[in-house]
């Protein structure tokens, strides 16, 4: 895999951030977790007047071979057919984008379907869908390489174009079976509590995608390389069970931090993805904004475990980083507060703290 | 007090709208919250394809007697002082107003200071602020019926300008105090939970403020009317502890649900002004949409009692509307998915469900 140069940002500016929100004409503390998020981004930037530029979601999508076992509600193929709706712009994530200015990047990761040129996807297909990991490895080690490598040249370009905060989203039948295997390995909690709904399973559905996920486990664990410790480990759990859009999806968030951008986490799909670049990466986390914390089983314990919550609580469980764009303008106050606010002095309100 | 004419929302176009956002190319209860917002909006305007327009923040702000008793954190003057700030744009409703829009109405109910004529403050003042109710009612049965007046007269305009969503914030130093009153009174929820920080007491200024206020109740009910029953007791308790901005916003709530208006309703003390509304009117919940929950101890006692939850939970604690204008669009993208999401008949899109 290629390296990454993520550092964590510099603490210097903290006291000054900290010292000219305190002396915004409010309570201190008044505006809880826009204050929290703009140290946090003012942070990233290195500045006591942050700005959010050209703001991208980058919805990366992928085929899985699990997803032939039953695992999900939904057909598969619908993962082609919702990139189709994804650039018609009648799709969950077109209207949030429309709503807040964000330019939306339709990537191919992976998707199991041969897509027109010149349609608008962006063709970053590594493979037409992952192996079965019920049976085999989702991909080789020569696949993930390029998956991560492409996901970062992804955000490169974007970096290249102005913007400074960008959303990941994903479309894939059968992602939160891989994000359950991958967050079962790299947390250490049982599979049962990272096994859920998905789009819409009910409990005899779960209760079969629990059962292929067990077998895979017990398949993985049959023929595993035992003898991998630490990073090589993670990135041998993250091609075994792994979708395209997943492994592209940490490349790029690594990327992002590496380029001091603001990284906006989806879903569980995407927060199980920031949980791997965390593995590898642990200084990702400060550049992340975790969006929206949804119904799915498991998301909550995930988060737990990075220590993080959500910004929202809406009880979506669409993907395609609806729950990011969604908490936009939550971020977006936040910066505006420490830009636009007066503070005691200039607004000649009697300071009483 | 002057009569409203507030009825619920027929119900007839519920099958409808429900049936709309069916069949929108997403897994049935994907968008969650946005799914039940859609309908609520749906159905106050009668129509499938609903607008908002023309939004509008009403800010009402008055003095409180009560506040002499050291109840609250913040100096008095700070509620004038505050007046001026909104004028000049540099407050925290401010960067809100602009981010999404709102027009904002800066609305003198009762601030004891006399604002210079034409620097854009609606005069609307019914008294130099209220009695202080540790002693003698807040205010008279007249100067109630004035304020639940003047609020309606105020919304009536905004509604003559073709607004039709409107949320309610106040300024007033001591509200927090008027607002355990009423809660109490209005839930029979003990005082000592209805009692918290305001502005930033800390656990000190509490059992003060708490002290206070159960010498008030002690007074109050040595001297209170109890021959008076249902509507008329509530009337009583309204005037006796309110703030005119608290009365007048009721009045203003009443009149929007009347005009079939959404209501955005912020923290602490509109909630407790809404439940005033609801007391009075149960119908009105109908048309109220609850921005966020805040820290204020009391705060989800008081929305448990209505049976409602905010869209969100952010720790703000400042009044102002800003609780209610932060969750405005969230409320935009409820409306954007009814208007703007392709069916899955139009996307091409396998339905399965």
């Amino acid at each position: 895999m290629i390296k990454f140069n993520v550092k964590e940002p510099d603490a210097k500016i903290h006291q000054d951030l900290y010292d000219k929100i305190n002396n915004l004409a409010k309570p201190k503390g008044a505006l809880g977790r826009l204050e929290e998020l703009a140290l946090q981004i003012g942070e990233i930037q290195q500045t006591l007047n942050p700005q959010l530029n050209n703001p991208y979601n980058i919805l990366f999508g992928a085929d899985h071979g699990i997803a032939d076992e039953g695992v999900s509600f939904s057909p598969k193929e619908v993962t082609w057919q919702q990139m189709f709706s994804f650039l018609r712009g009648s799709s969950g994530i077109n209207f949030l984008c429309r709503q807040y200015d964000f330019s939306l990047l339709v990537v191919d990761a992976g998707v199991d379907y041969d897509f027109p040129k010149d349609l608008g996807i962006i063709d970053m297909k590594v493979a037409h869908g992952t192996h079965n990991f019920l049976q085999e490895a989702a991909m080789s080690r020569a696949e993930f390489d390029l998956a991560i490598e492409r996901g970062a040249r992804v955000v490169e370009d974007l970096h290249v174009k102005g913007c400074n905060i960008v959303s990941f989203g994903e479309m894939g039948i059968g992602n939160t079976s891989a994000s359950a295997m991958w967050m079962h390995y790299l947390t250490d909690i049982p599979l049962e509590s990272c096994v859920g709904a998905g789009s819409g399973l009910d409990s005899l559905g779960i209760s079969k995608k629990l059962d292929v996920l067990m077998r895979s486990k017990k398949n993985y664990e049959k023929n595993m390389c035992s003898h991998l410790l630490g990073q090589e480990n993670i990135l041998e759990i993250l091609r075994y069970f792994g979708g395209f859009e997943m492994v592209m999806a940490v490349g790029g968030m690594l990327k992002a931090a590496e380029l001091n951008m603001i990284i906006i986490v989806d879903g569980f799909i995407m927060s199980a993805c920031i949980l791997a670049a965390y593995k590898l990466y642990p200084s990702v986390l400060k550049y992340a904004i975790f969006g929206h914390q949804g119904d799915e089983v498991g998301h909550k314990l995930l988060l737990d475990t990075m220590g993080v919550s959500p910004i929202l609580q809406l009880n979506l469980r669409l993907g395609e980083g609806t729950g990011a764009v969604c908490a936009f303008p939550i971020i977006d106050s936040a910066v505006r507060m420490i830009r636009e606010m007066g503070s005691f002095d200039s607004a000649a309100i009697t300071k009483y703290y």
